[in-house]
């Protein structure tokens, strides 16, 4: 039974290319038995990335139990993020970016979370820690997922050692790092080609914050007015899904990823959403956020604070 | 404001020696504003071993929020054997070698978790990663918590890292180790100077099994007919404290070090320990445990496990 390695539920660059990285350090700490796999298809901007290095996507599990004892979870924690029948299995390893919630295990693991711009930051201290190899194809998808998680190094969740990896990956990768970068963000960005349930869902993670069911999604845009242009639209997707769901805060954040604002449509508590960031929902029922990137570093904290207090 | 770095409450060796040698780390590492602290007064096993190195005692604490915003954990991260208002205070970095339980953050964090035998021992990768230096106290100091958490790399929860750590310290140590240790352990069995309280309560730990609340003591000794001979006094203790504490199983397990043999008296839901051992409390009341010398490896998966199915 191999240990199945994977990211979260509707994954993203990062999560899929550090299920990816991961495997191949595990390989060269010894541990052959192991695959990289996912909870979902790829997204367009990480099936851009996935195209470009010529790779497949992973196999899509829906759950794990029924195929191994052992797993390692990569650029997550939180149980609702994770594969649904995990408490199952035993978790061997946990390499993420994130806030801590919703987890536990029955004996100790290997547990290693940095305030890093990726899980891959963390991955590539592994990597250089140990004097492992990193070769050009996992240095290009490294530097995907840290491409894809800080927007090309802008977000404030960026580090000086995420910058100095950047700068040693692109000695590694074949690629112009940043053209590549570029194009890959952009290929995540054409809303024309995306449903509006894909729009809602496509980023989605759920958190538990003050006993409340919150729903956060995060959609990348070139301009915003494409996401204004289907405000209404996407409304009516968000209220059906919250209907059926049952959140008692659902967020879809826009986030222009050229000048690195964003704006927020919500339904439910908005009340909270507008005591986290000191201001109210302008006419158009938009919460513009100027300087908002980072749905971990400047949404989930002040957002938790308002709901718990 | 320092950041404060202190381990879990009942502090045993491990738990303060990684709190000053994480203290080191951080200075080495530029934060110099830092102090190791500790929740409880050092046991007789600890005070040996800071009077050996003629160092003081860690300042007490009960609170936290009162003079910091950041915190540091060592050797723990659940909350009931934290300080009680760890919640009004910025944990900023977690470093252990337990299970994961009962323990959520707001923020991203450093949180670093190995299966290792003891929490300086991951402390001790963090200083060997980085090129630190450790000074022979330093080297001392995390011999000492190795040694008082594995009984001598005798318990099963020694790993080939801590051997080889191990016979690293003592290159740089000033003292024959395993001399040391052994006077060292052995200050911590002189049970006749120790109450029936402090027995049933110096190396305890609350744990949430399955919604329960159990707490599990352990108390080291060179011969348990020491603690056979005060079994009702002890006993006793044990039903006063589940009474005043609500505690739905009370576990003391004495361990006799050199043998590596342990015996368990309980209280509560007994039949969840009889469940986990596959076997019966013997005629005197007492579960023998042949073998069991670690808590966290023997005793807690398996009791969980009892619990929660």
């Amino acid at each position: 039974m191999s240990t199945l390695i994977f990211g979260h539920k509707n994954p993203d660059t990062d999560t899929i290319t550090a299920a990816i990285t991961l495997a191949e350090f595990e390989k060269q700490d010894g541990n052959t038995d192991v695959e990289a796999v996912a909870l979902g298809t790829p997204n367009a901007e990480t099936k851009f990335a996935l195209d470009f290095f010529k790779l497949n996507p992973l196999r899509v599990v829906k759950t794990v139990a029924n195929e191994t004892e052992h797993v390692d979870l990569v650029d997550h924690n939180e149980a609702q993020q994770s594969v649904d029948d995990r408490a199952d299995v035993t978790i061997d390893k946990v390499i993420d970016h994130h806030r801590v919630a919703n987890f536990q295990t029955e004996a100790p693991l290997y547990m290693r979370v940095e305030p890093l711009g990726s899980a891959n930051s963390v991955i590539y201290k592994m990597f250089k820690e140990k004097g492992y190899t990193i070769s050009p194809l996992i240095a290009s998808l490294m530097a995907s997922g840290l491409i894809s998680d800080t927007l090309l190094l802008k977000s404030p969740t960026t580090t000086d050692q995420d910058r100095a990896m950047f700068a040693d990956l692109q000695k590694i990768a074949d690629v112009d790092l940043k053209d590549y970068g570029m194009k890959m963000l952009k290929a995540g960005t054409n809303l024309a080609a995306r449903s509006d349930q894909d729009i809602i869902d496509g980023d989605a993670k759920s958190f538990t914050m003050g006993g409340k069911t919150v729903r956060i999604d995060q959609v990348n845009t070139v301009d915003l007015n494409d996401i204004y242009d289907r405000q209404d639209a996407i409304v009516a997707a968000m209220q059906a899904e919250k209907d059926a769901e049952g959140y008692d805060l659902f967020v879809v954040i826009a986030t222009d990823i050229m000048n690195s604002n964003s704006t927020a449509f919500a339904l439910g508590e908005k009340d909270k959403l507008e005591d986290a960031f000191g201001k109210k929902f302008d006419a158009n029922d938009r919460l513009d956020l100027p300087g908002v990137v980072s749905r971990k570093k400047q949404v989930v904290p002040v957002l938790t604070d308002s709901f718990e207090k």
